[in-house]
């Protein structure tokens, strides 16, 4: 249980250091006879990859993604998907400024009194570019969850202080085209292009900032999830909070929900043609009692500012002497546009291991 | 993977309807030779047990527990602990209202969709007396803790749009006893009479509020967690989400700390004796890259209304017809009083799973 | 990872000391809707109990299965299914003699290594009495199977150096019947009596002997179990080496396989309706790479004898001292007869999660 | 649980075809800060890569072991190590022969009728081509375990219907190099020249044979194993049935022991400086109750002959019809000599995760 591996029936396990040689995946259980869209899968890592634009850091990746096994003409075939994904920037000089030093709120302390040893080398394990292996194989996820109708749509909603207005989703294929139309992957443009300025501004101050990203999943069939502890939205949190800087998750009405009465709360039925396949409102998220009940999944993620700055930082070193720590190079300033396809990749693969658990009982 | 489990290495199983014969869990990994103490068990199932004051549900149940196995001569042999809590108040009389009908924001749609079945009485599984079993697993799990040195601590910090103030969390025993000295279990006396006051007029109303509670974990060594998909926080998230109603996590500085830039939010180390153990904020919540670092483990869970109202509702029966429905009997007002103590338990598992796991590594 | 449970999908949890308060077992995964007969889950356990005959020990214990949840108004419901069977003959007195002393060939010594506490009495964890609890999990397990059309069918075919001859496999249920017309549970009559000869005259002697049980499973579709470490045939392994007392297990041609040449062992396929249906042998076992292929799935089990024997054997005691210790009471001179609806269940288990695997696929 | 996975703490998943790209296997859970010994992986997968004798395959394949992560100055980090093997010999035309038949007592059948899809060439994913990925990973696990001076020893002691005396296997070092001395590698240099004009005697009449393989491992701790349904012996014995090819395992006394009284068979225990160190006979095979207890663990397991024959099989293809098939290039006439290290492997994997689960509870 050494955590390197996410799903039961549809699991993932990655490897893979900052620096090293490649990051990757196995995908295990992914049903044979998918089609499975290399195009795809790289305009998926292609979303997440850095130097994409101004407000991104502009270490220099092209994540490519290699298919080593599971596939055969074009088809999974039920045996396990390898994808390797080569490092290219493996410039170790530039973290020698690091390596006896521990950055604030960053792994390095905690890695290092855990295993008594790390690869230091822009963060070793503990970077966020392990997550290109998480989206790679997000992206098998969804071309299986497509075969079922089943749609996930993220984007940013907040920056900062600032915050989108809730969005008309009647149209996520259109909404999927309103965020990419910005780099900043924030649905609706004006709001969109007030972050841009801002988080440029704050790169602009050599400081970062946080943000949250608001998901939608639509076309599941009612019933997915696993009482009593693998709970639909357990299992979303979980996926959401193992994702590099996340520190909040709700769903539904989230926090603001328990500020509110049980008789404003209650999401009433509508029956339609003898069958409940409505609620008047959707407070409860899209789950009831952990299990989903056929309206959209709606849930919400909180990022915490990058913890490298362009800002000298007190700090200490390995041998508890204090001293001083600067960022170096370029990083993110904002990790929430780059982050948006990391959150649908995991939504993605909790909802393909639901989706099999679902059928396994073959109801 | 029918979810009724939760942990790897300290392990659980629960098991039980609301209104069936019992409801239990197994306990499967504790440690052998930790002393198992009863009375101990017994109280922790008395602060989450029906009843308890007039803001709770009056449902009678006493919440014996029973050991069947495991234990010997007053200690844990490192077989399965198996605790069996018999139900007492099997009036299945009190349910046949809603035996064809669907509550609004409650299981009884999605878990006939899903099973085809469902044992109506009272939620049956999902009722949130399953969580009864959690505690006293939780109480195990808290012995063996007890063991190691490290606390838990849990509190209602909000109900409704009452908030407390921020505690000094210097002493945690303390806190227990101001917390345990109302009967909303705040642990700050002047907010805590203005909660009873709130929930008390609502229960009047015939209607229920959500509301808040929050964590502190200490004692914990650096370390534990694994990354990168089992980050401490990660399963502490499942953890609460997995508990009825949870509608929200956040750890550390949460949703707030979104808000916030990162040269305000990162935790600069202090070096005592040449040793890095305390950051002069905590905005981290105790946890770096996935793994504790030392300092407090800090979380907060929102929970939503509880969705039987003692008020008329609109709802559908299982043909698709419209009717409506009410609340009978007495139900909780608001969940979090009871609620302390099931996130205590979860918090707990939590934690002895990882340790068990640190401990795997022998460092 | 504490071992207490089996099973991914159909999963057990066991617990229980054999002169503790009970034994007893969760089933999750169960699926729903499945007829619960209690008649049925009885009259397993009562093949499985003590007492039966002269041939097998006289400890006197009903082992009355409770069942206290998931199931309603005589249907699973998709909720975890715990059984209890309480201990009735719990008299510690009768071990006071091995409180101290390490059993030869028993687990008293690597328990009390392991644990630095036991439950002496009776074997406590490690007493076959366990296998009460997998009896009636699998009683469950064949259930399901039988609507499935499944059908398990084990016998004692060998009992020292007493060999059963091959049998006409054609009619299992008529086997069933032949085998439970005898106390050693042989489908061969005329082996039978030699058999029972033989252990009466063994357990006359205080001695003990071993013996080997064969199982035929019919009716899998093509393709269960799931390559490459959860090959059917690997969890059937396992499943069997987990009874107490197995020191071996072969499918199909096993270990006289392995002296066969290629051009006699491979089985050669029939087509019938255009589809390969049959192969002209079955040294295979019914399982090609580790999935089912239609065939008969045949394996064979060989157990110990037991290791309380009637006479006074050389041991050590706790505290190293060389002393002497002998059985008391009366004990199995051969364990098979009653074994054989333990290998049944677990059979039935093994085949229960790989079925609810192959379902999950959704072929 | 799709099947690729082997182990718990230290845990496997391994990927890829015969013919695909790679082959390859993450290790996930190795202890951090084991010396790396990348020269040693390698001579492990020499010892299992084809085309090393005139009875093993001709196959080409140099099996080059590349460490792409994990691993940081020829140390472990505590992160997955992924070990990729690119495959040299994609010659697919070799198997457009086999593309629309099913081969007799081979996967074909029943990949097609499991998945609807199937990689034909060379077996693909059911292909033993696997084990090189196993190879490499029980290399990892035996650095580890050399850390606590544990020893494992494999060789081929049967083969056919030949069989080698009983070794003395006081110096299993020496062990190794008389194994490693002929290249059937049986420790007794007697037998093994009669295996090796055995098995080429049928090579040279497009035959195969099966054999058998004896194991010895030597210094574990007492107690290693998981009661009740993961105990080591079980664990191994699914290890080894995971192996291609083995249809039979059994440990101590094994399927003999079954034929004989408990009077014969209980191992006497022997004190030593006041504790219980040895038995006087180890029909136990090292193991009781499923724990080990101090003495070599010893088991055996049998290897069914190698399927792909160098004659004309009938059989059928994908539409049902009769037609008839035959092996082409140069295969194994029996798999034992290859498979030594395979068996190594395994046994190393469930060891070093045995070890982890023993320190988790830090005894």
């Amino acid at each position: 249980m050494a955590g390197n591996s996410f799903g039961d029936l549809f699991r993932i396990t990655t490897y893979g250091e900052s620096h090293g040689k490649a990051i990757g995946v196995i995908i295990d259980g992914c049903p044979s006879q998918i089609d499975i869209d290399e195009d795809f899968i790289q305009s998926e890592l292609d979303k997440r990859k850095p130097g994409q634009s101004k407000i991104t850091t502009q270490r220099k990746e092209s994540d490519i993604a290699q298919i080593l096994s599971g596939v055969f003409e074009g088809k999974s075939t039920g045996t396990p998907i390898a994808i390797n994904i080569p490092n290219e920037d493996q410039r170790s000089k530039d973290y020698s400024h690091i390596k006896d030093k521990f950055r604030p709120s960053h792994a390095d302390y905690t890695y290092q009194m855990k295993y008594g040893i790390r690869d230091y080398r822009g963060g070793g394990r503990s970077s966020a570019r392990e997550t290109a292996a998480r989206v790679a194989a997000g992206a098998i996820a969804k071309l299986f969850l497509k075969q079922h109708g089943i749609e996930i749509f993220a984007h940013v909603s907040g920056v900062g202080q600032l915050e989108a207005p809730n969005l008309d989703v009647s149209d996520l294929t259109e909404l999927v085209s309103l965020r990419e139309s910005n780099i900043v992957r924030c649905a609706d443009p004006a709001t969109a292009a007030e972050m841009i300025e801002f988080i440029d501004q704050i790169r602009k101050n050599g400081d970062t900032v946080g943000g949250r990203i608001s998901t939608v999943i639509r076309g599941l069939p009612v019933g997915l999830g696993e009482p009593v502890f693998d709970k639909l939205h357990a299992d979303l949190g979980k996926a959401m909070l193992s994702i590099n800087a996340v520190h909040g998750f709700e769903y539904g009405s989230g926090f603001a929900g328990s500020e509110m009465l049980g008789s404003e709360h209650n999401d009433i039925f509508i029956a339609e043609e003898g069958k409940a396949t409505r609620t008047k409102t959707n407070f409860s998220g899209g789950i009831q009692g952990g299990l989903s009940n056929g309206m959209d999944i709606t849930f919400r993620t909180a990022f915490k500012p990058v913890a490298t700055i362009m800002r000298d930082q007190a700090t200490i070193d390995e041998s508890g002497s204090e001293t001083t720590i600067s960022g170096k190079g370029r990083h993110d300033p904002c990790v929430v546009p780059r982050a948006v396809i990391i959150v649908e990749a995991m939504a993605a693969l909790v909802i393909a291991d639901h989706l099999l658990k679902y059928q396994s009982n073959a109801r």
